[in-house]
């Protein structure tokens, strides 16, 4: 069975990089083709690429394909209905973008970075020219969350989003968990794997998680792009102890990205969270991503799948090419709008500050293995009207070896304001029976 | 903040139909409207209801909406954009959706079965007319799988579909697992906790499901919807032992709508399955829906949530409601076609009969506790080319009690042909050494 044209007339996309997901796009739209006709009733044709290593660039698209090493040629060309911007990084891709949108052109972008920070500039940009801005690939790889929540949930008051949205540290963590390995041997392994890069800052500290949720944020409450009041704490800290006792305690540690809608406003934090075993996102292993979403009517959903990688992110780029091709004959007003909510209908509840943070927690104290220690921290939670839910008190010899003076005690709490807790803490590090800084990490039931 | 209208014209919503789900629609279009109308550009009206029972009806929605006993009224009136079918089976309702579209109003309905079965008509005279027939409730109700599949997938080749989409059947099989009850048992609490319906067949007995996966093969192939070719066995024949023994054997067992692309045809198939323990699908719970999707680009994706419920669904029915008010005016062609692919570029690929599926299997035989048993029935299965994954024999003891002459014999098999499957087992039926009907489960890996 040949696939027949609805339209005659292909979409002409060029491509600004083709690195990993630039020859994914190229390499699927190839494969693919006849299936992406039968359904977008018109082909999509990558006629022209842009990329610095041209002789690279042309190795990866043959020699039907246009390559320059100019950007702005790709820009200018009057042929070229949508460009797709994968370069990455907040520079020379912004311009390009505005560049691009100025131009009149539809642009696809999988830059959570440049969207997290100057999406507003961006999206304004586009809604002035009447051009659509996707970035479906921004978040979560190939899972369509941002059409999910953009489109699929827009029945519901979206109460809170929490998910696995860093590939790297997840990986990170369930070697951690499976080997009993410190994280500075796993980091090693997973960038010999080719799991983490080189520097893996961006990943490991919860700059690219972040980058994630306040997309999520802004598409699922309707407030703008607000990286900048997000609270970032990443996986670097984590102990091995911590994860096993976790584990003792009924729990796994995953670094979530979350945001939330409270009456005071909108939380919006990446941090490592113990999350209930019996959860399915506490079963999300490896290098896989997993998006949960509670809504007011929907309840609490879940979107899993491969957040990285080469064919899967072509997948997201690919769909959004669809829509495009789909869509961008139909008046502006009745496409989907680029953050979920119409532009002038955006929300202005305050993005809260960490302090503000209602939240339950995971605690431990190294202390000295004699009478009293539990009365007095547990004295001083009281004192902060923090209410404890469980606790767990190791033998010294367990933790110290044979004949040690110094024990762990775990305390898990019930929910309080982050910035009590913030003060508990401090009066328990000045105890001289807590021998070493507390640990704290954040705990959330997702139910 | 005050939501602005973009458009300041409604769109008016005609409900046939106010039951559980229309209730739902109701309830979450008012508590939500400002939510709607921001992210819509236009705010959604349920302008008329029609229900038998015009008293209850007119309770439900106020004295504000205008309530009538005869459906054609809302079909008739000029001023309904959509009419929302939500009265379910195949007779009054096909008719009603034809006279909707016939009057050129957009459709949106929950009824799989209706769609499953008449489907193909239905979506013609929809085409025909130029108007929209959404059906993302009628398929695992708030999860959006039916906009995943059509528009989030769109760059893949789908090769597998697989998915629990029946929660009364989930229920029953979690409690069957958690309180090793036998089905009987676990079915009439099902039914005093609301989780069954009083006549449970369509449910228990696969129907159900396999009208849902047949709604997903023909959008995720681009095939034709043909109930009538799928393979349907339920669940009423499965003992707690079974269960038990798969948990020993590392499996759970779920009911699974799955079909599946082959070089020979389409697979589409409901039955209990077992699956690997460490899989999340494994790991569904209570009456709760999750689907997998493995596409050649993205690889597998997971859906999970509330496959049932008032408003669950009527997130589901908003959602494609809000399509409607996006897309409506837009040039027919350049919407989202019903079944993912253009009418016009269907595939023909046959649905293959269940004798020609490729599957593994669990199977128990109940036998003679004597020596020589276990040789003939391998001997049997290696005659048939079907090679054996594991072995599990009992004690004689632990299954008939002591001093038992029977006892079970498990095996799990590698993939064969269903059709060399039943040879087998026919010859290992006739044995004299196998004291009853032999068990047969079939095995999906999913990965």
């Amino acid at each position: 069975m040949k696939p027949k044209l609805t339209n005659p007339k292909s979409i002409q996309v060029g491509l600004l990089g083709i690195g990993t997901v630039g020859s994914g796009v190229f390499n699927v739209l190839q494969r693919n083709q006849g299936e992406i006709l039968r359904r977008a009733g018109r082909g999509i044709e990558i006629a022209m690429v842009a990329d610095l290593d041209t002789a690279r660039a042309q190795a990866a698209v043959g020699k039907d394909v246009q390559v320059v090493a100019d950007a702005r040629a790709v820009i200018a060309n009057p042929e070229i209905d949508v460009v797709v911007e994968l370069i990455g990084g907040y520079g020379i891709a912004k311009q390009l973008v505005l560049e691009a949108i100025e131009a009149g052109k539809h642009v696809v972008t999988a830059n959570k970075a440049l969207l997290a920070v100057h999406g507003t500039e961006i999206f304004a940009a586009a809604s002035r020219k009447g051009v659509m801005v996707a970035f479906e690939a921004a978040v979560a790889g190939g899972i369509p969350i941002i059409k999910s929540l953009r489109e699929g949930l827009t029945a519901n008051r979206i109460e809170w989003v929490a998910g696995i949205i860093n590939g790297t540290t997840n990986f990170i963590l369930s070697e951690m968990r499976d080997k009993g390995l410190d994280f500075d041997v796993v980091l090693k392994e997973a960038q010999r794997l080719g799991y983490a890069e080189a520097d893996p800052t961006f990943d490991i500290e919860g700059v690219d998680a972040a980058h994630k949720v306040t997309l999520m944020s802004a598409i699922a409450f309707g407030i703008p792009v607000q990286f900048d009041k997000a609270y970032v704490e990443g996986i670097t800290k984590l102990g091995a102890q911590d994860i096993k006792y976790a584990e003792q305690l009924g729990y796994r540690i995953k670094l979530l990205g979350i945001t939330k809608k409270t009456a005071k406003g909108i939380e919006l934090r990446v941090h490592p969270s113990l999350v209930p075993a019996k959860r399915l996102i506490a079963n999300v292993e490896g290098a896989m991503n997993a998006v949960m979403v509670h809504g007011d009517a929907v309840g609490t959903t879940l979107y899993y799948g491969k957040g990285a990688g080469s064919e899967p992110t072509a997948s997201a780029v690919i769909a959004d090419l669809v829509d495009i091709a789909r869509l961008h004959t139909s008046d502006p007003l009745h496409r989907v709008p680029h953050l979920a909510f119409q532009p002038d209908s955006m929300s202005d509840a305050p993005v809260l500050a960490m302090g503000d943070v209602v939240t339950s927690y995971y605690l431990r104290l190294n202390v000295a293995d004699e009478a009293g220690v539990l009365a007095k921290v547990t004295g001083i939670l009281a004192e902060a009207g923090i209410s404890i839910d469980a606790v767990l008190q190791r033998e010294a010899d367990e933790v110290g070896g044979e004949g040690s003076t110094q024990t762990d005690l775990i305390i898990l709490t019930h929910d309080c304001v982050e910035a009590k807790m913030n003060e508990a803490i401090a009066q328990m590090q000045a105890l001289p029976t807590v021998l070493a800084p507390i640990t704290r990490i954040r705990k959330e039931e997702l139910n």
